[in-house]
């Protein structure tokens, strides 16, 4: 994580097959699917609803109110990528508009993390363009300072090394390492083969107390009830 | 408001008539409509727009990280309840999501007041299932440590005793007192009678310095107009 | 910035033509046109997404929790104008709803701006009203206190001088003093005649890289690729 | 919670030995000693270090940027009474500085806590006159609306009843409700008689995992040490 | 507002004697004389205790992340200036450390007030170099993009024009236009005048109440007394 | 990073010597050696002002309101260990108070820098052991969950792996990486000693602008100066 000025251009990306699978599951299960890691802090939200979308991460670091590396970045991007990006300090800039987007998208990128601001949202949302990030900022960025591409990052609390999966809907964005996809991609498919009983029995109006049998539990630690 | 593992289970519901009235004036008239009075702070946010409720308080405390008791919670929820959620201390975790809402709805629970974190927010808006909440994040929750159901609590800076009436739109929500339910469903009647007329004498032009004899107050106070 | 009590009733209003072409570019486009200034912070955001408006600024300085001004500001206002409120200090009440909108409208203004909190959001989303606040709140609000009207504002972190040219939209809020609205749409202009063939070459998968010549400088600056 | 303009004269003030006996243990024991309720938020800070009181609350509801009810607060102290200022909603002016500490001091208080600013704080210092709030700010407020005196409030986060006894130290503020002071008290005793002795193992060195056999709970939960 | 790339180097600083004399009354108390208006936002804090300065505004306008005009400003101080140092977006970086200090001292500057981030506070404390700051970083800057010095600038909130009067303290930072400062001074000296016996008199015990005859207005506004 | 419930017992630590010198330096200057990089973000502060200490990182994740895995990570500090805790989301509880220090310091640990809330900060501030916090708060915490010691974390929105080098001071806290620590004190040795020159010239009224040779570079830039 201590370099600056510097582009790697391979990064070992996660199995595409398992990667792409993640977005059916949603952030939410894939977070439980591997034990509640990886989850970005929740003040990332998406700039318009309803986007869900998995891929490999192409990470780039750069310093606040500097755009300068996003165009290095669209460089390196694959199909099924999605570009994570890291400032080095607290910012809330508008670093990404509708060009980069364009750009993006022409380079294969799924969507894009930020952990500080974006632009022309109203264009973004038109060409279904989906970004997270800390805020919504008309204010430029200049291009005058080095960061880097590919190099593991810090996005809004997680560690996001180049090549992990990430997957990304309106519950937030989790990381997975790159090791562990196609196993977290099992998981999170028997968690979900499970849930349709669970939602059927509890809409019939089963009690998780029951369903889960919570109350010897719930008695043990001390529950008591009051008529 | 000092006791952890008990469950209360008879509490005075507010008239149901009366607090079935509120979710038509919505949460700004009747927060006028009491005296400017039991409003929970604005950091609380709708997951989506357009809901408008209003029901009975069942409370349920917890502590971070833990959504143990809102099993426990759903048992006390009666056909027209909204559940109310504390916490310990401030936390954004998600603790509810659509799993709980499909079983808090087979109890005849109308919505979510939570004064920490929700996901699955795509599946709950599908179901328009509608929840207040902190946050908006996939951080999974606990099951270890026992809080307490149906105990007055504060929740995001307000007073909810178990029976008050809740009443929760795009604007916010608000919370009155069982005994005060009918009085102020009266006060938000005779205020939103009011209105229209106001309405169409604005919309005609007129100004409200003049519709509400503004100018002489603001005279002695000591305006002065410079041209 | 330094009166109470004080209406200002004739202001210089920024050419109305020049004006009028500012919403076609939006609040990032014209905030480049301008050198990256007159950005109000990015907390401002607007009530319901797709609203782009711009006009002339109104101006009204008020005391937390008290909207009086507001009923004073209504008089002032002409078609074409935007009111732009500001506080003596940070306040969240819901200062505005959809009957000061109702009048506001009567008179021909197209928005509000404001440093402070705002109700009735459905109303106003069905009016179309837009407005843009730091929070929404069903708070009300007392008239006990005097403010100002048309004298120059601090408006979250920006300077708004009565009369200048305002541009609203989902990016954010862009003031632009009244002598230079002109120049700024020209270059606005410009800008973004400029944008639709960048688009189609990035759109084509040329890179920013080559198409901003950005190799050389990168180069200069240290930048080192690592395969 | 729920009338406005009103000053209730007689309040139940918690007992007296058993109050003074808090400040003693300090806010973070007595916290513990009642089950780990009944904490303000930390947001509340001291304007100076090393300030640890207990008294009784006699409380104020106040409008954002108004002071006036701090006058009538005044003449409802006694001493051994904290005043406990609440507002109706967040707000950072100056409400409190030395001319109305010199009052309050004059009629028996201890300290203040405020969930809104303060301000003379280096001569509230020089007079070791305690405050906790939530902000320190210039910025003088008005006389113009009435609130009340005597009432239960919600003062960052926390419920407090006229009477219920204040703990206030560098670690924060505790409510003690008046019933339980007793009890409490000695609660806090036990605890900290309880202190000396695992202070002076665990400074030779044994460790808390022994000390609390926490061992076999740390193994059954699932443990697993790698070397 | 909106020039960068400039310096000035000629400002009206305001009247040297009246400015010096604002810091015998210390920011709460010129903030009141000048009707309450141009205090900074109550985020700035002092990075330590017990300074209290007055002094010509010196101003600078930079880039987050950027100090490059902390060095160009330097050139511009006089004999009690005080720098008022603004930036275009929100940033903690630490502008400002130990040796810009030394070298602003041996300019004549009296302090430093920036709207980001300081750093050597430790250095600083040791020299008594009172600086007012949101944030204290010891994340370093770079010198690579223009602002201006000495335009008009808003910081934390308040406009601060070249060679306004600057009065900080611990509790907080006042500006007052030059025009202003010899009336301002004076007010403040009554005021002052004033202070001494009205803290006499609440000191023996006499209530704000009748000091200030609140009385008849209270019971008007409706206040009552309940036993 | 993703493993709960285990211990890692060996771990790498950074040379000894080397981690010494950096406390030396402090956290500003060893930022700056290191390239600008491994600083913890500055919501973090000391509770007590003054401290400066560095060591070798033991570090431990625990769940928010569960202070379990501190007793565990005690057993695992060696003389010279700092403690870095994280927490799996955002929580400002007491997790450590003068119980725990007498164990860390007992076992030869030098501070705790915790992404969490502390509390007996006044017996903390006696005992003279420095934390590093996200908040003061009295509210305790419980035993129940499995986190774990010596994994990688993310404190603070810095990566922290077990052994790495941490510097701690008023101004912050910074990680230094195991494989770095010499490298980086020789860099910060040379840079310290580069200073006391420059600090003598600038005392003497060199400007920064001859000093650093910054007046071309600036006018390349573009600055103009304006009479």
């Amino acid at each position: 994580m201590y370099e600056l000025g510097v582009v790697y251009r391979n990064i070992n990306r996660a199995d595409r097959a398992a990667t792409d699978q993640l977005a059916r599951f949603g952030a939410s299960t894939v977070h439980e699917a591997q034990g509640r890691f990886g989850l970005l802090k929740p003040c990332m939200r998406p700039i318009y609803a309803g986007a869900r979308i998995s891929g490999t991460a192409v990470t780039v670091l750069m310093h606040p109110g500097d755009n300068w590396m996003l165009h290095v970045v669209a460089e390196q991007i694959k199909p099924g990528d999605i570009v994570v990006a890291a400032l080095t300090s607290e910012n809330t800039d508008g670093f990404f508009g509708d060009l980069l987007a364009t750009s993006f998208r022409a380079r294969g990128a799924l969507g894009l993390v930020i952990d500080g601001g974006c632009r022309d949202v109203r264009d973004l949302t038109e060409m279904q363009f989906p970004v997270w990030s800390r805020a919504i900022s008309s204010k430029g960025t200049i291009k005058a300072t080095l960061g880097s591409v590919n190099i593991p990052v810090v996005c809004a609390g997680a560690l996001v090394t180049p090549g992990d999966a990430i997957v990304a809907d309106d519950d937030g964005i989790v990381v997975v390492p790159s090791a562990n996809v196609r196993k977290v991609a099992d998981a999170a498919a028997a968690r979900e083969a499970n849930e349709g009983e669970k939602r059927a029995k509890l809409a019939a109006g089963v009690l998780g107390l029951d369903m889960y049998k919570m109350r010897e539990p719930l008695e043990k630690a001390g529950l008591r009830y009051v008529d």
